[in-house]
């Protein structure tokens, strides 16, 4: 299925680019002087294929999973939290609620990993695979089965929001200790040392740090992830969340839907993404610049420039709801500025 | 009047600040962990010095002026531009009107240097000081009167809209050849060489602008302006549009209201409001990183950190327009995110 659905992407035109650039040249503003708002214009009709597109229907996806490398003490927060903030996300207290409601997007919460079940709670997605990905340092954190069922799950809400109307998707990730798999996941595809890809996540300290690289080296060492073939890497040493993230990605890139990247854990299922397909980068925007240190050369590989900079590592799609306002905000000054002819102003005289 | 209003300017207290991060700190994320968006909501709480702070009225003022210097060809655009691009703004066509919809804030027009005269044109406010200013390759901007005046045009702006119920202000700029004052004041300001602080403005290529850095040291040359007196500065080598913006900044801060700074016109406006009274400096935002060479330079003078950095280089208002929603961003996380009890989310273990 997955094989199958990769195969349908395709590289996304110029043509449209082009007929969009020629829009936004004639609008009352010296060429050019929009900058990154008219890329984003630009991208979003190439993308599309649609000379007036329409971003009105927006949603951002949370994936939420645990990962058994919490008991290595690699996170400031206990594993239980997780579950707390999937209700904190049904109950629209968290941050990514908040922005979702300032950029008027909506938030889909997916249970694609948490440890134990929720049973029927309103409002919350199940798209189960595991209960908790297993110990990375003792062994692979999920089979190859359970991986690529994380990227189907992740096709399938991409194929069902699509469905659904909506224009534009974005990224999301809640899972107590996802920046070890996500560092060990930057370490193997980009070739960098394991400590130049590690950060404190939510906060922890000198020690921890210390702890958290020989954590990801022992991980490494002992699942030896073949490079060359993202879903073992992912089923080794990434999460369930994190897989769930890449298939949204691959299904946004087959319906044509520009998917907005949200920070480090994101760009984790994004690289996982790229590597499996490359064209799928032509849909994605990269949201914002993170604090953990491993985001950039995930991103340089990739080889996506972030949106945003303003010192985010919370996760849960924050920066993506932000990026969201300004990918926006360069649509709307394509769509809704005068041109010189209209407002009868002169052009440049060179 | 300008003493006076000056005189008033208090510094931003610590105090609310602390109360701000405190209830940061309660909520349901890792500390620290929405970067910037908590100094923005910390700011906001202490400038106003109201723990609930709304934001719910916001104005962008363009200031609209005419510069003699355009004849010496250091635009790319005729001088006709700046009063055809007003009646744009009157319109609703121009980028600034898109990007402050976007944003949900009203644009006001000021004339207040345009050359020529407008009549009665419905939207437009008259505040006009001069009908263009003095070509500074052959004397002064503005006389010294003429200069104050404009100072006190912005403070009375931003006593009305105080008096209105305004909670934000905002500060943009148009007029044809507008960089060349704002490079000028730039290199007095900073100490730094013309040619290090003098870009393309609307788009000049390589021998417009050896010409326009010609052209600005000619200027600083003759006019002398004195660098410990930024009245003179703004006098022999600014605008009027300059001094409405410098005027609106000190009023901004008279009244407690928070002032978003635009982009290199605008801050040669800061700078010189802030070298009349640093304290300023405590109610300012700095939207953005424009591509003009010579922004950082007055960035770092007065000490400001922009929030975007979206290779922008159009004026009007447009950067600022798209930070205030970065800085709404931050103040409704403040208020709106559920604390860890309310959310019954463990806090950290450490």
């Amino acid at each position: 299925m997955i094989k199958e659905t990769v195969q349908k992407i395709k590289l996304v035109e110029n043509e449209f680019a082009e007929k969009a650039q020629k829009r936004l040249d004639s609008l009352t503003k010296p060429q050019g002087s929009l900058g990154r708002l008219e890329e984003f214009a630009r991208r979003i009709v190439a993308i599309t294929e649609n000379i007036m597109p329409l971003l009105d229907k927006k949603v951002i996806f949370t994936f939420a999973g645990d990962h058994g490398v919490a008991e290595e003490g690699v996170s400031a927060y206990p594993k239980e939290v997780t579950r707390q903030m999937v209700f904190n996300f049904l109950h629209g207290g968290a941050g990514i609620n908040v922005l979702a409601r300032h950029a008027g997007a909506e938030v889909v919460v997916v249970d694609i990993g948490v440890n134990g079940y929720f049973g029927n709670v309103e409002g919350l997605v199940s798209k189960k695979v595991v209960s908790g990905t297993g110990n990375i340092r003792k062994g692979p954190a999920l089979t190859r089965d359970e991986a690529l069922r994380c990227i189907e799950f992740g096709i399938e809400l991409a194929n069902e929001y699509t469905k659904k109307g909506y224009k534009i998707f974005a990224t999301g990730d809640m899972g107590i200790a996802n920046t070890t798999p996500s560092s060990a996941i930057a370490a193997v595809l980009t070739g960098r040392p394991v400590s130049e890809v590690t950060g404190r996540g939510t906060g922890i300290g000198d020690n921890a740090l210390k702890n958290k690289v020989k954590v990801i080296e022992d991980s490494i060492a002992l699942n030896k992830p073949d490079s060359k073939d993202p879903i073992d890497v992912l089923s080794k040493i990434g999460g369930a969340e994190i897989g769930g993230i890449t298939g949204l990605i691959i299904g946004a890139a087959t319906n044509r839907i520009p998917v907005v990247i949200d920070g480090f854990i994101s760009t984790a299922g994004a690289l996982i993404a790229y590597c499996i397909e490359p064209k799928t980068k032509d849909y994605m925007f990269a949201a914002h610049n993170s604090v953990e240190i491993g985001h950039k050369a995930m991103l340089e590989k990739i080889g996506l420039r972030p949106i945003l900079d303003l010192d985010l590592r919370l996760g849960e799609g924050t920066g993506a709801a932000l990026a969201m306002l300004m990918i926006e905000a360069g649509l709307k000054i394509y769509k809704e500025m005068a041109t010189f002819g209209e407002a009868g102003v002169s052009k440049n005289e060179w």
